[in-house]
């Protein structure tokens, strides 16, 4: 029973992780061949593009470290996180959309609605989170050293998402620029979401060695 | 040998799975630039790609999911596993295609012929389930405690699939709504086929810790 | 020192064999819409696309298949073999191109080209298993029990590639559809390919359990 | 705890380097029916998306033996190492652009600037290696038996790829074809980039049997 735990699911989603952030790319078109010259004027044109893009692997990776983080905490999987964590997964291969979205009309009369559409999925994103929390505290699937210090912090922050994401949406309604660098700036506090008890992240600097 | 056994097929397969699910993505068309306010009817009017989107992620992870479910009973594998295998995987990186199909054609009068066509894939699908099934029986390959009653149950399933996909197919011709609600609820199905011995789950839920 | 060995090298190799295979599907296009009755007259025009999808996927399972059972047989890595693979995987993320390049040309007057160009591209790939196999052999990576009948056996199946795959190309030029068939039967030459002693093929049955 | 180390990351990395390397090929679009015999012409036409594609792909492969290397002496990970590895697959998944812009306009008069900017992307690319190798030096993060000299001539090489870079970009924009030989040259040269000491490198040897 070698391949239970959380290790196939954790190879899946990577997969999905990987494969996610790599199509992003596909979304910036190369200029079309013109006259001479014209050509740094069309890659530079591309500037959206390259801020969407950007965004978009940024927040994918800073899932990606939460979603290992998460992880690593569980002990075993159910069928209910099976599905709560197909849901999120659904949310991130979705990203290349609005990410596209964003990319194609944000120097268009249509920005508002561009930044706005691209910070409401996060909302639907933060949801499925939510949702992933609420299937291992239900299943009792956190590992026996979990305190309950950490479940209430982690909690706590999952919670905030689906509000702060949806001002983030509201905001960029009347001002895309600003909505989309509250959006950015909520992803840099996920990076600072501590899922490890302070002294247990010494410890184990020397116990993986 | 320890890179024999069911690791690499497994590895390979889910790689298959994870690509598929994240390609679907790459079927929904950011709406093109016009006037101040058109991008969200444009967004809006996607709505079938959404729905083929959805439902075919959600197809794809349920298919993960059995596949994870099958493989965990398999002790070894032989080559007529691994080509089975493949015919299976060879549905599974087809879907993309019907599911496009689906997006596009659903609100047009042809939506009757792309409920059907989508729907009828599932029959070739659940053919391929059939095969790999008979290919782990034949060879003897289930782990040894793998018990009479789990293969038949699992037997009795697989025989139901192409069945039951060409009944939604058939359906679809004629009321394209109905065939396609059908098609997702044989899916919602496949979730709860148990391929463990309920006796199996409690005890391993305490093996695992 | 335990991420050594071939580990690695097989779990990228199988990332791109994993992605290639699904790619394939990025090339059948969806029918426009049109009238009423159009989509399935649409989706049986695209019969040369659903022949070459399902060929070229055939083809990357065969390559998958003899990558996994060659390197099974090899003990350790090193620079040469490390960019020979490479030189293997170079030609199969490069069969989406004369796959495409033969759905959309095989019912044309360039049929002949279209096969010959599909076939001429595994003259390359076969080159490429050429130069793999001398790497191992140069570099003495098989494993201790590797017998010398085995490699001589492999030795002759790999040298006899290039010129086959060169005979195919030059009959498509002249009957594209002998020249197709041809190549497909190579394929299926390849999978009988024996890179087990018949014995050991029994014993490991065994021993895997 | 046995997920730490730098396992995941390492797999997700493998991941997305093996997804950027395969999504090379879709930039190569197959030539649109004509008149017999305008298809052998069509495919020949396209050498500069071979060219890219190859250049791109050796390019990839490069980066990714050395990202194996390097992470092989990797003893464990933390914050910034992860953030500094994702700049590095950022730099990574960008290849896929400056390779379609080259393809697409090497042969027009905007060759000098395709050039410049496919050279110039590898400049933000070593700056992205100057920063991992600062954060696992800064982090403490080498294997204890890595000596003060490996670390001193992987330094020395990376601090030379960001003015390298540019000078092949330079060149490029008097001589495209030069400043393309010149780049390609010192992914040449990365190859021969030593990680190992060479008697670490004969003992492993034996070691990995």
């Amino acid at each position: 029973m070698n391949v239970e735990g959380t290790s196939r699911v954790e190879a899946f989603s990577d997969g999905v992780f990987a494969i996610a952030i790599t199509l992003l790319i596909l979304e910036i078109h190369v200029p079309a061949p013109g006259g001479a010259g014209s050509l740094w004027a069309g890659l530079l044109g591309l500037w959206p593009s390259y801020l969407a893009f950007a965004l978009s692997f940024f927040v994918i990776l800073v899932i990606w470290v939460n979603h290992h983080e998460l992880v690593r905490l569980v002990r075993e999987i159910n069928y209910p996180f099976l599905f709560a964590n197909g849901l999120v997964l659904f949310t991130v291969t979705f990203v290349p959309f609005p990410t596209a979205v964003l990319a194609e009309h944000l120097v268009t009369p249509d920005a508002a609605a561009a930044v706005a559409f691209y910070c409401g999925t996060f909302v639907v994103y933060s949801l499925a989170w939510c949702l992933l929390l609420s299937a291992i505290v239900r299943g009792g699937l956190f590992r026996a050293d979990v305190d309950e210090e950490t479940v209430r912090r982690i909690r706590r922050a999952y919670a905030a998402g689906p509000l702060t994401y949806s001002v983030a949406a509201t905001v960029a309604l009347i001002q895309p620029t600003i909505g989309l660098a509250l959006n950015a700036s909520l992803w840099l506090l996920w990076i600072r979401l501590s899922y490890r008890a302070p002294a247990a992240r010494v410890e184990e600097r020397y116990r993986n060695a």
